[in-house]
């Protein structure tokens, strides 16, 4: 590995993987590609954290069941949230009795868990491996933000955390799509302190590790049918294209966001876009890799973004680290 | 990987390792084993989660120091802490710029991280690998029971959580002590809900993962020196050693656990022992690594618990889930 950017030499397949949203994504322009969604935003829980243990859940047990094969089947899992202790996670896998290593990477967590998992099966740790991930609204709002019955007023600037999950299974068998490198993000800060304005204190990061991505692996963003990001949103988008042609690399034509992708902000009024950990976890599981299975899509970069964002330290006058990871996929047809 | 197991065909060597702990660790009975000792719970920042962090990352620089490397050396770091976000590991690391994966496994972060590292440093990922972790007092009493200006009273089962730091430097070129194979836990719950009662919650987790690592590997625990378990401290340490007597295995008279090592609770009114991520790391890298090293110790299991506790979760009437990682190291002269 060099600067935290690896190449495989034998790619790892990805086997299954499922999207499950809330009833306001289910809405959104992306609704006929999830798995699942929940009209109940309690999940028939009776609160919202027990709620994203279930959405988590249910990402996992809908992955396994597409390929059928139960959790006893499944070598490790990868696992990690937004919520404080990371319990969507715990709390939501808990039953499954699967050896269990929690990530933490904020909503970058699916590029990590992807990364962790390749890792894991590079190194002959298991046959079947699952990476996962959730967010939801309500549990994400009234932790990061305020209380939701205060009715604060939501700034232009600010995105609309999701309630979705998405989770894949890799495998030892060769299948398609597969994980062909990946570049470790660094935690990068240039001083933004808005708890409101996510998308621009993750646009520094994502663009660091795709320039770093170019500048090592010498490949171009026009040998890329997508450069999908996380969820920068409408105005971290706009900073991450500019920051990365500053760079040299032109990549307006191929490049999507997540975040833009999956709420209508006309009539969803999500102002700058989705956000979380289950927003580019859902759109990668319902969207990309479908296309790359069916070899719509030859080969993409997936770069989620993290904002390791904390109330505590926001409290204390620290600005918001962000990072973000960087996954190569490749479908069913590899253009070259 | 069978069962969580994984025994590894080709050792993972560690090159350098780090302990560095606050005035209260520093006075007690393992004084003599640490690398630094900080008398200044503020280590001269304005908050304790920034000191936190700073502790953290002289933790991972006294490594580094050790081995005569620079951060630009280093490939990768896995990193986690207690709390919330991991902010003690993300802005501990921030200035570092080295490709950084969170990790999160409460208590259970350095064998967390050393599995990671070792998994990755297997699969080729890089050739020199940091697992750091860390915990304050401050910063965990306040988040996870009380503020500390509240000054409650403490149960006799509770547990002083340590200011302390721990950190690892893996390496690709053969070296002593060795990594040489792990047990990934499974998420354990037997239904504890005494946040004041952490040994309980993280005991059946513990022997969970031994009993799991002797069952299927055939192993006794005759053939080690020691098994050395994170932070049950006292009343956990005692029900750890019935649990796994009653699946068959005595393991009283080669168990220590980390938490019952660093404080002396007859002068210090630490109760039932020391806790936190840090406790087990800085005991780890700063007693237990240097006697592999000299060859003093030949083979020790090292099993981290993490109790995956969540005040949100607790007030929601939930119990506290917990996971042990078990790590098998081997010291320069090696005893099969």
């Amino acid at each position: 590995m060099s600067n935290g950017i690896k190449r495989l030499q034998t790619p790892v397949s990805i086997l299954s993987y499922a999207s499950v949203v809330g009833k306001k994504e289910g809405e959104g322009p992306m609704n006929s590609y999830f798995d699942k969604i929940f009209d109940d935003s309690y999940l028939g829980e009776d609160t919202w954290e027990k709620a994203e243990s279930k959405l988590q859940q249910t990402a996992v047990l809908t992955a396994l069941e597409k390929a059928d094969l139960l959790p006893e089947n499944i070598d490790l899992i990868f696992a990690g949230d937004l919520i404080n202790q990371c319990t969507s996670s715990t709390f939501g896998l808990r039953p499954l009795e699967i050896p269990f290593l929690g990530i933490y990477g904020a909503c970058s967590t699916m590029a990590e868990g992807l990364i962790t998992g390749s890792i894991a099966m590079s190194a002959g740790v298991g046959e079947k491996i699952v990476a996962t991930t959730s967010s939801h609204f309500s549990t994400a709002e009234r932790q990061f933000r305020f209380p939701l019955s205060y009715g604060g007023q939501r700034t232009p600037t600010s995105q609309w955390t999701c309630t979705a999950s998405g989770a894949i299974v890799l495998t030892k068998d060769v299948q398609f799509p597969q994980v062909t490198g990946f570049c470790i993000g660094k935690i990068t800060d240039l001083g933004v302190t808005d708890a409101n304005n996510m998308g621009a204190a993750m646009a520094p990061a994502a663009a660091d590790t795709l320039v770093r991505w170019f500048n090592e692996t010498g490949n171009k963003p026009e040998q890329y049918d997508a450069i999908v990001t996380g969820d920068l949103g409408i105005i971290g988008s706009e900073l991450f294209c500019d920051l990365v042609m500053k760079q040299g690399y032109d990549v307006t034509s191929v490049h999507k966001d997540c975040g833009v992708m999956i709420f209508d902000p006309e009539t969803q009024d999500t102002h700058a876009g989705g956000s979380g950990c289950g927003c580019s976890a859902s759109i990668l599981c319902g969207y990309f890799l479908p296309k790359l299975r069916t070899g719509e899509l030859c080969r993409i970069l997936f770069l989620a973004t993290g904002a390791l964002m904390s109330p505590t330290l926001t409290q204390q006058g620290e600005s918001i680290p962000s990072i973000s990871h960087l996954v190569e996929l490749i479908g069913t047809v590899n253009k070259t």
